[in-house]
């Protein structure tokens, strides 16, 4: 049985808490997948690849009605998906083939498999290779991830997740998503920009109905003029048919489409780990249960991003690896990770960004809060877009003038987002923000200048 | 003779200074042009409108390579055009209204034609219907704006400045443009993008010569593969074709074209005031002089805007006009403009951005710094979308770590510095600003994390 100071089992963030403090180190890395995590492979990365390119096919249509007359003629698809992944397939192989290979990584053990607690400090390899092993580590860092959820009534019928689709060989000419979510929204976007005839299931009565009750309203009425929204139902069985696959809906209604995509959400890969064996708590929802200093029930095992996180997102598991990272190196002196403002955004159409509370947390944490809204067709950029549907929605308290919530949805959300998380992480109040600065007047910008200045504080 | 508590010249962002809080005072408001100002009419508003109508125009051929094919079919000129001002020319004429019927503005008195001083308090008015008026004012507010300077060696041939070129009845062929400023640069965007064949002449080596070396050298050797760039050179005479205008150059050569458009900067209308006569002094650019306070050298006066400011930014000019509001209400207790970071941004293709000191300014200034470059094509949105010519480039004191200059060239720019502007003028340091918040992946902004990661700070 091999022993090493440190086992990392997962390769998407948790591949970069290595580096040449760790020389003296013996450290074994566990990958059961594609090296590089989800992010890469088959997330933020390749997704937002195909998000630009949707925005390129769809610019022909938004031209007519400003006086531009263009014509999509076709969008090349396995051009598109290769020239994609013909960037990413060769980044994760050479990740994999660093650590393998490269004298940085001397003291480094790749083990390609998955692996399974069998007591706090041992753990036993599944090998892809088919063989087993067992290996023991002082320290263990769980960054495993998670996977795509499937729900039930699609047992009879093939399906894609967002692991697979973005390698479908052929576009359909018709697609199910099952799913309201970002990743929904997201593929949603992208499909029905390269021509596909989408059909949207969900159980809930909006998309995107963990953002604000606003953004998910406006984004759910946009989102009914360009696919086949079927809300408040969900899948109650599906066939094989002669020509494609039909979807049944609880409502009693079916939809016949050439590709499933399942989009309901993920579930954290805890299970896999039998992590009773480690001492290893986790949540209900299946997260391993950190403490401020990514720590686990046990204390020789840290846990990071998908596996440990509700969130969720890339940019927050890299803060947890690097708090890993320190805490590692310095365990005397652990630092703590910062959650307070963690922002996200949907690379959808519109695009929609967030960070802090929405509206309804407000209510439920009985936070004395005003809100102010700011349209974009009423800022300068706005006109010259003759964007009618997309607004900025801000929180803040009313005394302070400290922003608790910030919410966009409209074009260039998730770069519009960034002065407020700064101003947010930092503790800048509304109105030293709007008006202790410049904001270049025509940018978008001056929308987030507008929305501070409509708020109205005490 | 007709006497005010307040006269003032301009509607351009001196329109802005009227509020209710004005109602007992008896004011003069005196417009020579189109009610408005530069801005709204002929400068931010509609070339910003031209430029997003460009884009979607220009998207088609930015797909071929991504696997989208699309075609331009056509640009419809007089649609673009007359949908622009269709929605500013109301808006100018709405304003004009407002002061002149409006029961707000009962204490306003409207006056549309030339002011000259000839005393200190005294104004002699050329109206529009060619009579003349005299006035007084207690206080005066010089908010006359510019307008575009015009080059020898045109004296026999029609062209066009900022003032009209919008307003052509067709689009031409071919398109001379004389100059290489932010005018030019994004005239020449915008007609390129439409198809017009575009000469840009310049006298100086380099198109956007006022920005950070590096960002004008690029944007240079971009704008060389779509234009026909005559640089070193100027116009030595001009004459009418058969056909249409041939321009000749100081190098021998000539431009045959259909319009010329002449973007070579703007002159203070300072000339226009008889300012000796009241005291008001000039600089040798022509610019009102003010102190902090936007007072001018008489003390009755204040000036704001491009009359007296080197920027020529309407963000500049309104923050100015929010000066001399406040201080016209609150003599006793003055407030200083603010002109530490006064960022800028040109919207062309690519777009470029920039907030405090270029590189040659600072070691103009022998400041002590240190330098960054982040390329998008470094950063997973920058993939996207296949980006290999923008970067961001920041300088900063390397013992503080507070940044001096921000310069982005690419897409976004004038959204990406927002964040930047905001840790200048708030004092937050490169290190905090990169770690004390998240940037989401994969937006924009991690441009401005990692150049900011980038510095080597000491």
């Amino acid at each position: 049985m091999a022993d090493f100071d440190l086992v990392i089992v997962g390769t998407g963030s948790g591949n970069s808490i290595l580096d040449e403090r760790f020389a003296g180190w013996r450290v074994a890395v566990v990958e059961r997948g594609t090296f590089g995590g989800t992010c890469l492979n088959v997330g933020c990365i390749p997704t937002k690849m195909f998000v630009h390119t949707a925005e390129l096919a769809a610019a022909p249509s938004a031209g007519a009605k400003l006086g531009v007359d263009a014509e999509l003629l076709g969008v090349r698809w396995t051009d598109v998906r290769d020239r994609i992944f013909g960037r990413i397939d060769p980044i994760a192989a050479g990740g994999r083939e660093y650590r393998f290979t490269h004298p940085d990584n001397d003291n480094v053990t790749v083990f390609e498999g998955t692996a399974r607690f069998t007591g706090p400090h041992e753990l036993d390899i599944a090998l892809a290779d088919g063989n087993r092993t067992s290996i023991t580590g002082d320290r263990v860092v769980l960054a495993a991830g998670g996977r795509p959820v499937v729900p039930d009534g699609l047992e009879n019928v093939p399906f894609h997740t967002s692991d697979t689709v973005m390698r479908l060989d052929e576009l359909p000419r018709r697609m199910v998503i099952v799913g309201t979510g970002f990743v929904a929204a997201e593929f949603a976007h992208v499909f029905s920009s390269f021509g596909v005839d989408v059909t949207v299931l969900g159980r809930s009565g909006a998309m995107l109905r963990h953002e604000d009750a606003d953004i998910s309203e406006r984004f759910t009425e946009l989102a009914r003029k360009r696919w086949d929204l079927r809300l408040n139902g969900t899948v109650a069985g599906a066939a094989q048919e002669s020509d494609g696959i039909r979807v049944d809906l609880t409502d009693g209604s079916s939809v016949s489409t050439d590709v499933v995509l399942v989009a309901i959400g993920r579930t954290p890969n805890s299970d896999l780990l039998n992590l009773p064996a480690a001492g290893v708590g986790v949540t209900t929802s299946g997260h391993v249960v950190v403490d401020r200093t990514q720590r686990t029930t046990a204390p020789h095992v840290w846990a990071l991003g998908d596996i440990a996180s509700p969130f969720e997102l890339k940019h927050v598991a890299n803060h947890e690896a690097r708090v890993v990272q320190h805490n590692l190196l310095h365990p005397d002196a652990p630092i703590d990770a910062d959650h307070r403002f963690v922002p996200h955004a949907v690379f959808s159409s519109p695009q929609v960004a967030a960070v802090g509370l929405t509206e309804r947390e407000a209510k439920a944490q009985g936070r004395r809060y005003v809100t102010a809204t700011q349209e974009y067709a009423g800022i300068a950029y706005g006109w010259a877009m003759e964007d009618t549907t997309g607004f900025a929605k801000l929180l803040a308290d009313p005394a302070s003038g400290q922003l608790i919530g910030a919410h966009i949805i409209g074009p260039q959300a998730s770069t519009l987002i960034q002065p407020l998380i700064q101003a947010m992480s930092f503790g800048l109040d509304a109105r030293s923000m709007a008006r202790g600065q410049y904001w270049i007047h025509p940018a978008m910008p001056e929308l987030i200048e507008n929305a501070l200045l409509n708020l109205p504080l005490d």
